[in-house]
């Protein structure tokens, strides 16, 4: 085993966990190291901020993931740089060396400068991240439901999110059927349909990477589910209760207790550190630059896919951040690693573009196929269908299927659990009396 | 509404919420109290801490549970004493009028005077804790599969389980599972089935209130499934790498870096705030004595039920505190308080023992049914039963039995995510490093 070629893989998402298992079979080691013992399908992360799923359901133990591969192994470990010459990983509590490393640490939120609008308006990246916003989310219409001013019930039942990209858009129709469906007959003091719903786009139309007829569409869907859709729109500045908003020459101040940031994100600060050691280039959102193979210049050894990676060599463009590009990256460098070692060459990294999809309320979805583009109700069964087989672990594809089916009869979403935040004794003591502030 | 009978109940467990449940028709206004949004199914607690099941499958939100039910309403709120003379009940952040309270606030973790355990050996009574809990055993396994020297891998594969009752019994009998079939393939450098489980428990058999052949019965089962169980041990420190253990005047030292805690419970605080303002007598764990209508003592317009009440009057000795008895007991008092606007008497309350049930591993249980006692693959069937038909939401019942069904063919546990802790960041980087000390 110890003198077998070994491989590093730093990053257990879309592209670290396709590369190790495509290195089933290859006469190496596979070393998968990641900070969590899980794989998370973060496509529907947003679906357990919105209590629809448990956050089980769309993660799977990297462990189990990996567990007949037998030239496979998993090490929970953070790493924070690497070493060329020495051709080591380090970790926060230890180093391990490589002959061939891939690194794929992904992305993660960017509030352009204003970092104090972290804690304010968290980003949907990590199962925490999605437990706190659902947190959030249900404790404003808690705390409404026990205020007696009008204008600071108001604010409650204010939800502002900041970006209009996929995740932005999925998230203010799930916030829509909240409000309008899921909540309808819960309160005995509020009207949760009086919610208002604010979607914060900074350029001229939600969805700018689909064409732009889907964009519209999305807008026409989500206004149906009462959601505010605001383009050329920026946001200056976020305070615990409101949110200001620029557009063209005018500042409007928006009190708003609940804000979910879906805008800008940045590479992994992995990426620094590896350019730091090997001499790659690093663009403006940290994302190292790439050969054709997706190696570093100058550094055959090391491979980098996915968010992290910057590859403009099919379009001139970067790939976009989405876990198609990672998935084919990661089976692709598996295949480059397993040729050289039988002295082959294998032809640059070629991604084939399938499409893409968002959701856009209950039985509502854009799909954008190239020349096939569609929305609706056919859209909405595509997208289930695809999310479905995607999901690893056939137990979740079962779980993640009764409670879809469960949802669309009986328009409950079972999961909307207040945990953590303040802590358990007084997680709704403390915050309720926040929201009332 | 204003001017009809306002009912306040303290507690969305098993007593405050059939109390709640059976006001229903009542001309009165109910008013539930909780400092979560939900009821939490306990008796499957321990599921969740062993990784089988998702918090929201045990959990109902007290919203959708009473949604139907117009003349009820759910606050969230923390409730931190009573005003007898106003009949008021004092809040974090406010009070609140009542005509009849019921208080259920049921019980917490008690450590015998040794507070500063309860950082390194949590309870199991929140789902916070469950996950805690959760988080330590799977951390365990990984820093071992990290650590090369042969007595901390020893340490760190040594889980203790303070207390011999059902829960100890139960996460027992779970932990034996996760280490000898669960993740029998996960690892590379440990062996899982080299895992020691030691249930300590004070008292000369474990579950010591049902019959002595059943207890016997539950630890030849636990010793099958790998666990060491210890009679007549007191537990007389606890620290971050070890527990000791007394047995008569011998003292062990046991290196051991997890400690769940499943010994003893006292009443709620708030019991003795209610004391207080009402005179109302408590017991040496922290319960209030009851009269046969399960009010205090000259106070007719106070009911206390569940955990937190000390009821003697029908065997001289307090009733048990689980669930059935704190239900009937909620059941009860809505009667009494709907029988009163009528003018009518209802007779004291009399508790009906339907048994009790363990659950000692995977097909193996112990069922104790009055005179009929029955353990192994039927009375882990009825257990199954039982627990499934009393899970509030059809929507979990399904999930529930998807997810049981699933890990009896496949002996798969697909909820073990480590989450929380440390924070998301450096969940792993921290704790792996903590646990290698």
């Amino acid at each position: 085993m110890e003198h077998r070629h070994h491989v590093v893989i730093l990053g257990g998402g879309f592209g670290g966990l396709a590369a190790a298992q495509s290195l089933k079979g290859a006469p190496v080691e596979a070393t998968l190291i990641d900070r969590r013992n899980f794989h998370l399908f973060q496509p529907l992360l947003y679906q357990v901020a919105a209590g629809w799923l448990s956050p089980a359901n769309i993660a799977s133990t990297l462990r189990v993931a990996l567990k007949r591969q037998k030239n496979a192994r998993v090490l929970l470990a953070e790493a924070t740089g690497i070493d060329v010459e020495k051709r080591q990983v380090i970790l926060s509590d230890g180093q391990i060396d490589y002959n061939t490393l891939i690194v794929a640490t992904g992305s993660q939120h960017h509030y352009f400068g204003n970092d104090r609008w972290r804690a304010i308006a968290p980003g949907l990246k990590t199962i925490e991240d999605a437990t706190e916003i659902r947190r959030r989310i249900f404790l404003a219409f808690e705390a409404a439901e026990r205020e007696s001013d009008a204008a600071r019930v108001e604010a409650l039942l204010t939800f502002a999110i900041v970006g209009g990209g996929p995740t932005g858009v999925e998230l203010a129709g799930a916030l829509g059927e909240i409000a309008h469906d899921t909540l309808k007959h819960d309160f005995r003091a509020i009207d949760p349909s009086k919610t208002r719903i604010i979607l914060i786009e900074g350029g001229a139309r939600i969805l700018p990477t689909y064409p732009e007829e889907l964009s519209t569409k999305a807008s026409t869907a989500l206004k149906k589910l009462g959601v505010t859709v605001r383009v050329n729109a920026l946001v200056s500045d976020i305070s615990v209760d409101a949110v200001t908003v620029k557009q063209g020459e005018s500042l409007e101040r928006m009190p708003c207790h609940t804000v979910t940031w879906a805008a800008g994100v940045q590479a992994s600060p992995l990426g620094r550190a590896v350019a730091k050691s090997s001499g790659a280039k690093v663009d403006r959102a940290g994302r190292l630059e790439v050969e054709p193979d997706l190696t570093i210049a100058g550094h055959p050894e090391i491979f980098v896919i996915g968010d992290l990676a910057n590859y403009t060599h099919q379009t001139g463009k970067p790939l976009p951040g989405i876990a198609p590009v990672a998935m084919q990256q990661g089976r692709y460098v598996a295949k480059v690693i397993a040729a050289r070692i039988k002295k082959d060459r294998i032809a640059p990294f070629h991604y084939r573009d399938r499409g893409a999809m968002a959701i856009v309320g209950r039985a509502s979805a854009v799909a954008d196929m190239g020349r096939l583009r569609f929305s609706g109700y056919f859209a909405w069964l595509a997208w289930l269908f695809v999310h479905l087989v995607n999901l690893i672990e056939f137990q979740n594809k079962v779980l993640v299927l009764v409670q879809w089916g469960w949802y669309y009869f009986s328009r409950n979403r079972a999961a909307r659990l207040i945990v953590g935040g303040a802590g358990s004794k007084a997680a709704c003591g403390e915050d309720a009396a926040g929201g009332n502030r």
